[in-house]
């Protein structure tokens, strides 16, 4: 959980809400499934915040106040082309301090979900976990990849998604193809590798099978923070819902992770998936459907 | 109509058979209606690259020969990511004494599809039709773009179809958004915009409506000349065989086009187009219906 302050061609936001946690656990609330946040914030957090969170039922008692610091800042200004950006400022704050601790109600979890942050962490809340769950996703970015490789792989061998953009792909792999890079990702350890392209769709690999989901085609995007964390907590908070995790699920999750993410970068930071309500999502898969449907004869 | 040299990471090629109306006719040709090409060759072409096209049904009355002079070549360099290459050396012998004549049985022709040419010539081929045909289709590159804009408009208002990729599109319109460009270039003319984008497939826009077309997902493409002739053959030789243009054949028409390119980037240069049959073509459109199919619940 997060304060940013963002820059896009499109205009500029004082500090506001941000974290992978609040942007998976925003899209994960819209589905059934109980869903809880294990994280940290300083006394500067709003409770306005909190109860905006607690109003879409998220559990938060696992995130973890320590006063007298601040909530973990960052801030970038993206390049015109929005897919590049160049961060000014991040302040780590209470976040060179957390420990996490897994609530005992959440340790049979049946999704955990590890958002991007330092593989320690994520191999911390793993090792707390009383039961083995249905399915253990993680993302990662190139910091980690470049500093904590070690380590990394460590927690890549424990997961059974992978969600990554296709750059770090090919930096993990040491690969240029994304099919390659897929399989090498596969023989690490996750069953299923997902790879983000932003504007070009994600590609869903699970043995020989490969899902190619597209990117709805925005004639703007406004803001792309968050796009990745609402992606992937589409995906699980659709999964939660599935009484059995097949590929044919995961497909349709991802999907539902596009669309979700196609609405986060519609307007600045959280500010979308916080109106978002069912209907529309569902309004937008259908346009999903119609993009990719064709016939053969 | 052309002979290449083409260097890959792959691998390197002497001189070979290439050119868009070599790909585009050998694509087209696996569908029933008659095809014919327009085009110029020099006396050192090959009877061999002749009869192979010709048993492939290509009616050729439309090539004149030049005596004493060559045929078109290129040849190129693809760099490690093979989406980027340099033109190694450009010989343009017969192209600058290319005045096409369409002979008087193609001047009734149901699709014309204008090749990535000097638009002088596009539209001298336009010209010369008695009917106006139900569809015609034109390609162009960023050479034409920077050099002829003004003729290049000229041939963009009078085309049914424009399949160009997205650095081309972003370059005619001056905007970074496809969909904004593909608006833009639906204001000049056509009602059809293709954009393709390599290994990200094509996006295929008609008034309000938008296809996306995967590209396959491919351990690695070998050579990725002629993949958007290829795309563009495959795209008219479908159309060709259908009672009505509509976006829903057009659709179609944009899968069996990348299905089409997904061959021709496998070999070097024409190979796998020559070597192609109906039931590989078939086995691999069932590919891309599952690359892209998913459920809604």
């Amino acid at each position: 959980m997060a304060y940013d302050a963002i820059e896009t061609p499109f205009g500029k936001t004082g500090k506001i809400l941000g974290g992978c946690a609040t942007y998976i656990g925003l899209a994960a609330s819209l589905f059934k499934a109980k869903c809880g946040i294990v994280s940290v914030i300083g006394d500067d957090f709003e409770q306005a915040h909190l109860d905006l969170l607690k109003a879409r039922k998220l559990d938060l008692s696992g995130v973890e106040t320590i006063q007298g610091e601040k909530t973990f800042f960052w801030s970038g200004k993206y390049h015109n082309d929005l897919n590049t950006r160049t961060t000014m400022e991040t302040q780590l704050n209470v976040l060179t301090k957390f420990k996490p601790v897994v609530p005992d109600y959440f340790k049979d979890a049946s999704i955990v979900l590890l958002g991007n942050l330092d593989p320690n962490l994520q191999l911390a809340v793993l090792n707390q976990l009383s039961h083995k769950p249905t399915l253990v996703v993680m993302d990662t970015m190139n910091f980690w990849i470049e500093s904590y490789r070690e380590k990394l792989d460590e927690v890549i061998g424990k997961v059974d998604v992978i969600s990554i953009n296709d750059e770090e792909a090919r930096m993990i792999t040491s690969t240029h193809s994304l099919v390659e890079a897929a399989k090498k990702l596969q023989q690490m350890g996750p069953k299923y590798v997902i790879i983000k392209k932003g504007e070009h769709g994600a590609l869903l690999f699970h043995e020989n099978q490969i899902f190619c989901a597209p990117a709805l085609p925005l004639e703007n995007v406004f803001d792309p923070t968050g796009a990745g964390d609402s992606f992937i907590g589409g995906f699980v908070g659709h999964l939660s819902q599935c009484k059995n995790v097949s590929f044919e699920e995961m497909k349709t999750a991802t999907i539902i992770g596009s669309a979700m993410a196609s609405f986060t970068v519609q307007k600045f930071g959280t500010k979308s998936l916080e109106e978002l309500i069912l209907p529309e999502l569902k309004e937008r898969l259908d346009i999903f459907k119609s993009l990719t449907e064709f016939e053969l004869t």
